[in-house]
């Protein structure tokens, strides 16, 4: 692929997708990503090679709702245009939400200071199958007040090894700090809600198959902090599967009410 | 395909199903459709050639919350295991909901003395990827209050040839009888909700598509009975898309709160 040209202007698109037919967002060799197919259509819109940063990787199968892009561009099509021009180009499983011009120091995932993460739970004797590419289709009851309670432990700045993808590099540092973690039922969807200034590899999907253990009363409440200080993944519970997880919304603004 | 076999036993089932991979409920030539899933999978359970009875076509698209089945056998499996058996057999965009013995004089669309469809409207500016295969997507605003006087003019007995399937042959009686019509708005959906003792081909759809016509202000609240008095199906408004189509639920007792 071409390199982007640089551009005297700097684009910054909020979209949303459903990511059941692609694997993930970041762009690969072989593989049909969100990424790849957004660049592809800005690059006919802006008659030049895009190439966009995202806020976050998502996995095969992770949804957005408010996934974050920039990227620069010297065409001169207003930003109100963009997501009407891009209406007939992008599939009906991407949609452009919002554009506007940003300073040109702006990068969707560097000028990031926090994420919201939703992940989605269908708890019911019987499957839906409207759900079944946007929930994890749980069976057994769940005590969502036991969740919920250990929810809390995650709450501050901790050492997330416990929660971290089992084949990631330890480059990164495992430290992150959540500023809200909350989980509500609505009717037979179970939601957990968790705020923080990053997430890493496979994060929230660890925090909540540990979570559904609470839930059934496969563990206790007071295993999430121990299992936290304990920092060992093979002890945490599985990976939630992909399709229940949703990167909600993208911070830029330390006072925003979801970063505290 | 082979007869089904005689049975003394009949069975009613509950299915759900997101409509979008086929091309309707009934079995048709060189199409998948959901009856031929379910007939195939069925007949691996009870190890005879299945054929049922649906409660009504739905076409390419179009979803059900609560389609109802009815098929004879020579089975002895319990309807309790029915559900469970057909899990691992059915495609996830096909559910079992609900299986009962019943009446060997029970026939899912003769003994049917109602239904209730709902025809989901998405109102919005942007589009919802989430929502692309199971809302109409309107852009303009809505008068929904202009809709739900509208959609009164058509509780009752009527002749509805004006709302009447285009293609379809004039032998079916025209007149079918609506108990109630609701149209109601909750955040940036607005769901039709129409029960009826029967409903001819397109016709959920092809009063959804004069409503919207009354919802944008392009036709008055006082047209939907002008246009049920005329006769004539050119006069009313489009034919909405499948995708915002269920039938919900399938009424075999008159005394159901749905009938009246």
């Amino acid at each position: 692929m071409a390199k982007a040209v640089s551009g005297n202007r700097n684009i910054k698109l909020t979209i949303a997708y459903d990511g059941t037919a692609y694997h993930g967002f970041q762009r690969q060799i072989n593989a049909i990503t969100v990424q790849q197919i957004l660049e592809e259509k800005l690059s006919k819109i802006f008659l030049h090679p895009v190439t966009v940063n995202g806020s976050a990787r998502t996995d095969t199968g992770v949804h957005a709702y408010g996934q974050v892009v920039n990227f620069l561009t010297s065409g001169a099509i207003p930003v109100e245009r963009i997501a009407l021009a891009s209406r007939g180009l992008l599939p009906r499983d991407i949609v452009i939400l919002a554009a506007q011009e940003v300073e040109l120091s702006f990068h969707a995932r560097i000028s990031a200071v926090g994420k919201l993460y939703v992940y989605r739970i269908h708890q019911s004797p019987t499957a839906n199958p409207f759900l079944r590419n946007y929930a994890w289709h749980i069976i057994s009851p769940l005590q969502v007040s036991a969740m919920q309670e250990a929810a809390q432990a995650i709450v501050g700045t901790h050492d997330f090894s416990a929660f971290r993808g089992a084949n990631t590099t330890q480059v990164v540092s495992p430290v992150r700090t959540i500023f809200r973690a909350e989980v509500q039922q609505a009717g037979d969807i179970i939601e957990f809600r968790v705020w923080g200034n990053g997430f890493l590899y496979h994060m929230v999907r660890n925090l909540v198959g540990t979570l559904v253990d609470i839930g059934r009363g496969r563990r206790k409440n007071s295993d999430m902090g121990a299992l936290l200080a304990g920092k060992d993944r093979s002890k945490a519970g599985m990976t939630a599967p992909a399709q229940g997880l949703y990167l909600q919304e993208v911070f830029y603004d330390s006072t925003h009410p979801g970063m505290c």
